[in-house]
């Protein structure tokens, strides 16, 4: 029996991700269920994306991943199961899937996608803003029970894909924003090192934030503790911290906010 | 092996919910826990059923629902057992359970109550303050093991119950108030469309809060984005929004304010 | 099969925890995964070792216990396992572990110590900065198939363990601090009441905490509601409340803010 992970922007405040689970295992009682988070921004696929293709890779690859950052339930937007060698993902087709399947294992890792289309496969009925509980989280159980994704939908050749957050040139260098805070307050940039068009440079490269500059550093212990870092971080992004404090807090800053970086 | 859920004002900074956790999976250890929610307001007893309402109807009738909302542990309040066709509650004697039930399946699901008054399938000790670790939870093991309610306790046929709210009639139409605010500022109201004794018209009713008028729509993308917008929810309760928005920070409401309806 | 426990200061809001659960059922699909808590403070290690100390006695003595508040990560700080008689905890060689099992089970509680050692027995690439996901758990998973302690490491005499929180003399008294703060804004002090070198008085001893001063009472009814109240709490330290209100937000305090108690 695979494993179904769990990914939205519903809080745990309220009784929906209990829902889904609960149509979940009414459907497949021996499934393990995972929450990956719950606490993406609400609305925020890019953020969503980031954090399911931080910790994707580390399941089995029959795992069923279900993620609903859905603004758009309701509209006319497809239900979406994206097939890939490392993983089924379900949910809306907002470029949520394919940009976590991109972020996870990178531009070649789209998969076939599959709108879900067949009723039949669904709750019953189906609720105009709750697609988690009655269209993706009956897909996902009937994966984990060995279904076929041509039971479940129609071949499409065009699943939403994001348009790449390429940096925006500005004076003298380029300028992106945060993506995500993590819990430790580190800031996690839209800047992708593979896109930016100049080389980094340690010590010459500089990073802006909120009006603070800081020169580009290997990792966190290059600069003294309380002290703002900028560095590559795993995911290959440029990535700004407090060492041992909270940059989000000590800057005021959060998602969307922007950062310059330039080498002089 | 039946699930066993768990809905508390416990939070989840704190080692509680787990110890509980423990204490069922000790007796009970192929049980499949899932939690509802531990963020409950402290006391908030309608909250608490609330939100537990909205999820235990999707989950198998054989589940053992835990909650346990409970400002009056340590006192004389009886612990209970409510057996309903549709799932097994354990929590405090005030109103929770029951309350639950109603808003889950209307006024006819009251169930059996029993006193959970046999101390010899609790925990040997029983502290004054922790009725969760030490009473609901192997109790909860016990039934999801196959105990029958009358070895738990006493069948009793005065179990709690809170008022109901029912819409109140108004100058031409009904009012009620915010019952919940959930995780992106949506207010979940106390009128469910069931008890409204008139049908509503889509773009015909108009549902009033906070000195704010707007015609009842089918969903979220029948207005434009930062609209204000008053729809039937998937609970079945008149719900208002804000599109893509937060309708609580928006208009300055919460829990308690007052909503009215009406057909012209 | 064993329950897997999993404590951190990872916050819920990212894909670190996922991550680790995702490689722990990914070697041991049957594992009963529960949490304690992610919301330790970062880096909080005794508050750590106090939140799965209130709940790893619930648990049956073969449960793994992963623990991970490990500032020192990427630093020569040992993998460590530490094996009672109550259970098996697997985290970082910093004193959380130790302290754990001496907060749950008392002085003499310590274990056998191992030094994980056996880099076979972890993932083949292991970061620098997340030991959790690439060490612990695969450590814990191998634990829960029966692993013996001797396969994943060699044994040590010389765990670390936290100096005891003596309370430091001042002018006239002892100063400790917030140890935790509960959900209840309930302040948990390090000031445990058998290492202070006097006896405390009801209603003489004085309690101070952020310019207030309060007399030392029985319990929380010992006070009007709102009032600030401290006692002795069920874990035999000194504990500060507001009566059915938040004391941490009444009094602007947190985790390290200094507390102090003299006898006049």
């Amino acid at each position: 029996m695979p494993i179904i992970t769990l990914t939205t922007d519903f809080g745990e405040q309220d009784g929906y991700v209990a829902a889904m689970r609960g149509v979940i295992l009414g459907l497949t009682p021996h499934a393990t269920l995972v929450d990956v988070s719950h606490a993406v921004a609400p609305g925020a696929i890019r953020q969503g994306a980031y954090v399911l293709a931080t910790a994707a890779p580390y399941f089995p690859a029959d795992t069923v991943h279900v993620a609903v950052v859905d603004p758009g339930v309701g509209s006319a937007r497809r239900p979406l199961l994206l097939r890939t060698p490392a993983g089924l993902f379900v949910g809306p087709d907002n470029g949520l899937l394919t940009e976590t399947a991109r972020l996870a294992w990178g531009e070649a890792a789209r998969g076939e996608a599959y709108h879900l289309n067949r009723p039949a496969t669904w709750r019953p009925l189906v609720s105009a803003t709750f697609h988690g509980r009655d269209i993706f989280a009956p897909v996902a159980a009937r994966l984990a029970l060995g279904a076929s994704p041509s039971a479940l939908g129609d071949p499409i050749p065009d699943p939403v894909t994001l348009p790449p957050l390429d940096p925006t040139p500005v004076q003298g260098g380029w300028r992106g924003e945060v993506l995500h805070v993590d819990r430790f307050g580190n800031l996690i940039t839209t800047l992708e090192v593979a896109r930016l068009p100049a080389p980094l440079l340690l010590g010459h490269t500089v990073v802006a934030v909120a009006g603070r500059r800081v020169a580009l550093a290997q990792t966190f212990s290059d600069v003294e503790v309380g002290g703002l870092v900028a560095y590559v971080g795993s995911s290959g992004r440029i990535e700004i911290a407090v060492r041992q404090g909270d940059a989000a807090a000590t800057l005021g800053v959060g998602v969307g906010t922007p950062i310059t970086v330039w080498t002089p």
